[in-house]
């Protein structure tokens, strides 16, 4: 099976192509980008050597069609009239956030103009969504931030533990902002340094969230999410919290996640007392988590690590991808990471 | 006037004495430490070459006593003894926790064994602290995180726009686990990594944050405290909500920040629209604070950036030392951080 | 096949199971260590959670017996004592300094103590090294600076084109100094700071590039070689000059370079104008050079990029491992990095 | 006396800024800057609270006369003409690089274009370059990589025990670039990496730190310049080595480093042993020196750390401004560095 890859010169771009290039059943066949078409991938991906002479192409439907798979990483707006030029039967991924919500409403207030519509929704560990992705032609890969913090919560919604009212501060390094030349993001900004931004509510992962774990939970979840920035490059630390359900006891909400995890490949609840760390996933398509009962503030404390690039993004999307294309779900897939 | 200092050697210590070396009107004199005794200031803080040739030695009443003022920066656990053989007349300036909490119970819950008092605690932004503390001759410097927390949050308690309903994570820069020697702090564990720690209530800062916003908010309020470790050396970055009042409106809650901080030296509200990095503050005994409300989760969301060594330890530690000793506040501590 | 792995629990054990998890000839066998002996190998690499349950087992030859390939990854002075006990038929691969230099003199000069002898050296890539490494039963791999040095430099010595008075300045990410509890490793002295050490022609890995150079020139080669500290984890950066020989050009030099890559797997000369960055590199086993010629000066600089735990340690014991074993030298071995 | 400062908006500005708030008889008038003009300077400055509501002018001769010195931290060409209409009386304090070099061979072959002159060379360290600043009213200040190599080396030349083929490799901190929106200077990019640039003797420092050299010397110094790039913000480490004349010793060599810097206010001579790390001078004005004699290479090897924004740039300035002024050489400049 053959992939293309819009956005090939992004971040999300490039962590496709690595992944891809380590997957035995899907080929890597034409890349293409915006402002970088016309030039060498080895320009903008130096660390992948085994494509450094590949040409990105433009972004057109003619580039990516006659492939099995087509992965968009690109900005959001773009991927509807790709979409609809590329037929059917072509499985299309879509790394942005278009197709992510259901709700017409969060899409207009979060991100403004007309809901273009929602796709099945790449989560594989939410109960139900598995078998909904077999087969599937077109996947919304979720958010990175939503990725972690729903991981976090879910089991404890999905066992009834956890009253709606929920708030997560996340840390993420700043490869999720992609290769943005803004001020803030220069390097000498960035290193030693942490910063809020997006507060109050209105950053555009917060319905996603809330669209999550409202599934999870059967009735409607407030979210408030703080985002913040920390000076590394990958990562994603999810802080979640929610009031412990009347009666929760530590003993019940250890098991509730033994369960949500047991038979999932790449969610790992870590041993009792160790918490996670973004070191323990850079470059795996794991999220190590762990979850406390706070007695005395009366909260649920859970706590997810990810690489916003791997899971995060295009691991999510690879995992998505195998099951729609019928092949197993870790099939290319890390789940060890590089580390220290 | 003359200062002591116990616990040269480490972090809390160099920094006293790299502010100390700064200040108009308290000169250093004698520096101590335990394991370190006998050696060069130069060996531990060699940032400081205009103290390199000071000889360290032992922490004893004897070698800390003659000085206008000492600086306890030492583990827990050692001050009550030696402020006991210093004398009332001597001022004693406490970066450790033996004094901070009013509770024996929360003393006995979250350090264990027995609870050695309270003295005049070192937050002269706190309705009504200052006074207390001009004279006093013996003060308990808040904790770093506790800084950050409570001057994040109780502009909001002060003007009753806020439930007691507490949720704070904070990240914090390496240097506030002190010069130990543990694997998780080990610049290869730590750097291109954000981690949780002390998570689910246990961490000791909790109960201080719950006793200052307690006594700001005139009734009890739970504090959910997650700390992070971030891959910097200094600084601390507190994101906290608590669910709004009936009512609030954003309008309310920005003059209850500008009236907290209008007389402050040290308490910065950042224009609307930008975020506390600690960026901000490095080297500065400044916080910068700026604040929201996040109408559809219904919770006000504050976030403090601090140096956790200046403002959160060693530069708190001086401001409530210029009030003790009569001279004014700002005396001899920057305003102004050192960026990028 | 099947590999034990002594030192398992420290960075460059950890890196070799991470590499050999993904290698599709070598299984893992039994892991030992010395002072983690008895505990789960998850508490010290928790990016490996398909080996967090294993015991790690204590060092003795009686644990690493019965396997094809021993991999020592031991401070040094040990290796001796279990190769002798392990038995000619086993391959063992010592990642430590004891077999790798030829001269006893310079042994002791730099290492105290006796010289314990040489073995075939892992650097395949030098002239006439590859063929005495296939089917070898030991094997000294480089040292991760004398592997960063070497490589800049052997192809401009191995064409004739470089004088012998060398100048090295290495920059290395902190995990090259292992999980060692040095005040100077901590995070917080380490993030934001370049240090040097070993500086003035004392640092042990000098003699092994002068070896290296030698033996390629084939006459005498000195060597300047100054270490520093980099505020990263992995990765080595060696900044490499020589005296160009008479009459040296650009071009000629140019052809030098890519001659001597050419048919090596792990070389990759960049093009002209890109400058090797260590994030090229991670988690690769891959070198990525560059070279010019500074006409005023009269010097080639010559540049290598590597990650010090993957070509640099682990990645090139594999690579050797592998031309011993009789399998492919590029055999599970990654020539993509992890990046941004 | 009033400064003002052009370039405000920068690194470069903003450091003079810092200084210039703790400087007792430098206060700080008009504020200019390019495309920042008419913005608050806290938008750009956010570390220094104490001008934030300050507004931006543009750079105008207009705008910067009326001061009794001129600071520009200004891109390279636009000193002239700005110099020129500001008259001879007017201290004017020269950041860039158009009036540092004295040969227009080098200023042609490095910069292009036409050579603007040569100003007094704002480097007091030097061998009779002190007395010249005094009452100077045009002052060129050395650039960040030469004021690190130059201080290196020179008591090495100056005590003739140096040969002039000189190797000198450089780390520098991401601000050395200033605020420029490269990708390559991204915080994704910059992070976990160390990268070579401007390699083969093209940077543009190159000729600079051979004049200085060379002036020193009393012959003429080649230098091969290789700068490097390392995730920090602040700081360069420089690692300069020279072929030791015949005979010298290790004791005359420390001797002539004693020597020179027994009355330097700014030059630290570390005690044996203890080599530099830019952790040491973060903020300070401070120069970190050490220095070794390889015997094996037949050569020494002189480390320097500064803080480039500091006694790299915006401190040396001011030292230099304090002679021109008739003020204390030291005066505002601080000795201590923010660490860790």
């Amino acid at each position: 099976m053959k992939a293309a890859i819009a956005g090939a010169s992004g971040y999300a771009g490039g962590e496709l192509l690595r992944l891809l290039l380590g997957h035995p059943s899907i080929g890597i066949g034409t890349l293409t980008a915006g402002s970088s078409a016309g030039t060498r991938l080895g320009e903008h991906q130096p660390h992948l050597p085994m494509l450094a002479d590949r040409i990105i192409e433009e972004t057109t439907p003619e580039a990516l069609s006659g492939h099995d798979v087509v992965f968009l990483a690109l900005p959001h707006g773009q991927s509807a009239a790709l979409a609809a030029r590329l037929g059917q039967d072509t499985l299309i991924v879509d790394c942005g956030a278009d197709f992510r919500l259901t709700s017409a409403a969060d899409w207009t207030h979060f991100y403004g103009g007309e809901h273009a519509g929602a796709w099945p929704y790449g989560m594989p560990e939410l109960p139900g969504r598995r078998e909904r992705l077999r087969g599937a032609r077109r996947i919304a890969v979720p958010g990175c931030y939503p990725t972690a913090a729903t991981l976090a919560l879910f089991p404890a919604f999905a066992a009834g533990l956890a009253e709606p009212d929920v708030v997560v501060v996340a840390a993420s390094g700043t490869s999720g902002a992609g290769r943005s030349l803004k001020p803030n993001l220069l390097g000498s900004e960035v290193m030693g340094s942490v910063s809020a931004y997006g507060v109050g509510g209105v950053h555009r992962h917060t319905p996603e969230v809330e669209q999550n774990l409202t599934a999870v939970a059967g009735r409607p979840v407030r979210v408030s999410f703080t985002p913040t920035l920390a000076p590394m490059s990958r990562g994603i630390l999810a802080t979640c919290t929610a009031p412990a359900a009347p009666g929760v006891t530590a003993a019940a909400l250890r098991e509730a996640y033994e369960t949500a995890v047991k038979d999932e490949p790449f969610l790992r609840l870590l041993p009792e007392g160790v918490w996670p760390a973004t070191a323990m996933t850079v470059g795996a398509n794991t999220a190590a988590l762990q979850v406390a009962l706070d007695d005395r503030a009366g909260r649920i404390v859970a706590v997810a690590a990810i690489d916003n690039l791997t899971k995060g993004t295009a691991g999510g999307a690879i995992q998505s991808a195998n099951l729609a294309l019928g092949l197993p779900e870790e099939l290319g897939l890390p789940l060890n990471g590089v580390a220290p």
